[in-house]
């Protein structure tokens, strides 16, 4: 497992180097899927079952953190190529961040791979990765009023998963008030309820994302 | 319930606005503290609790946010004096954003006022806001290895509380090695696990609470 030291992009336009690299990505049938939410909200757990669920699809993961290694080394145990990406103390990843993660991590072969963004509901929705797809996280105990909240964050992605439902009962999450409240932003959301430590929900998520592998 | 439009301080140096705000509030009487965490780590719930338990002292609360006034409503209600700040889509707060803010709110009478910072384990860990005390929440449902993860937060901040700890049945954190990573950042920092549901360690929290109101 690489770790990769980054540092800010010096460049004209990240809209346009986004634009790029997701052109070059589509070019090599790579579908890169940026994945952003809170910490703590269960992104590793979400991709460690979603990779061994998905074991006949070479998966690749970029973790994208501050510090530590603890999420890539977590993510080569369930099988996927990763690489741990290392911000500088930045909040987000930008297009320039991502191509050289990318490098890093190295695509020959890979169908699929996920862009495990900083955690924070924030910064990252404001920068385009050059991703085919953005889908985010909002997890049970975090609350349903996070769409009043971050707006952004909602407006920016294509698929909206709600995880830990197999804590549902212990918390005051309305799952139908959250799921109206992101339609409110973003018609055009998918919303997901799932639960990576059960298994509940993630047939449907699994269908979506094998619907848009090497078909964008 | 009053909401100010806030966009980025132009300034020369926030540090030494943050120490200029400090030595007035007091020279006023006034103890500011400086509440940061993920989203939906229940810092307005941990607040509204604090603020009840606490009647005796006239406490301020200052809700920054991206949008909504959702949470300052809910302050409201429990009894505080409460102002919601739009941050014009910026993460954090800056010292000249708060020193706006308690203008807005007005100090007169108020001996404690809270700042619910921007949800982010981030950026606003990178400024000074000008408060007396840091005051950090990471919640168990977000995991016990944020310290690995988010440092920077951990070693800027003077108390950690562990909220929602009547969950802790339910996921896999562990109170004492979350203490241990914290405390190998910071040693200084106290570390309280609370739930405000419950009142369960509620006491502790509070008890540090009222040793520092007028004492700084």
């Amino acid at each position: 497992m690489k770790i990769i030291e980054l540092n800010k992009s010096i460049t004209e336009s990240n809209d346009r180097d986004a634009d790029d690299l997701r052109s070059k990505l589509k070019s090599e049938g790579v579908t890169l899927i940026n994945l952003m939410s809170s910490p703590g909200s269960g992104k590793t757990t979400l991709l460690r079952r979603t990779v061994k669920d998905m074991d006949d699809v070479k998966i690749g993961v970029i973790e994208a953190d501050i510090a530590s290694d603890v999420d890539a080394v977590r993510m080569e145990e369930s099988g996927a190529v990763a690489v741990q990406a290392h911000t500088d103390g930045m909040c987000h990843m930008d297009a320039g961040m991502t191509a050289r993660s990318l490098g890093a991590l190295g695509t020959d072969g890979l169908k699929l791979v996920f862009l495990e963004n900083v955690g924070n509901l924030i910064c990252p929705a404001e920068f385009d990765t050059g991703a085919a797809k953005n889908v985010m996280i909002l997890s049970i105990p975090e609350g349903d009023d996070k769409p009043l909240k971050y707006p952004l964050m909602f407006e920016k992605s294509d698929v909206l998963l709600i995880t830990k439902i197999d804590t549902a009962q212990y918390f005051t999450f309305d799952i139908e008030t959250c799921r109206e409240r992101a339609l409110k932003l973003n018609p055009d959301i998918k919303v997901f309820p799932v639960s990576a430590r059960t298994g509940e929900g993630m047939a449907s998520w699994e269908k979506w994302l094998r619907g848009i592998v090497g078909d964008l």
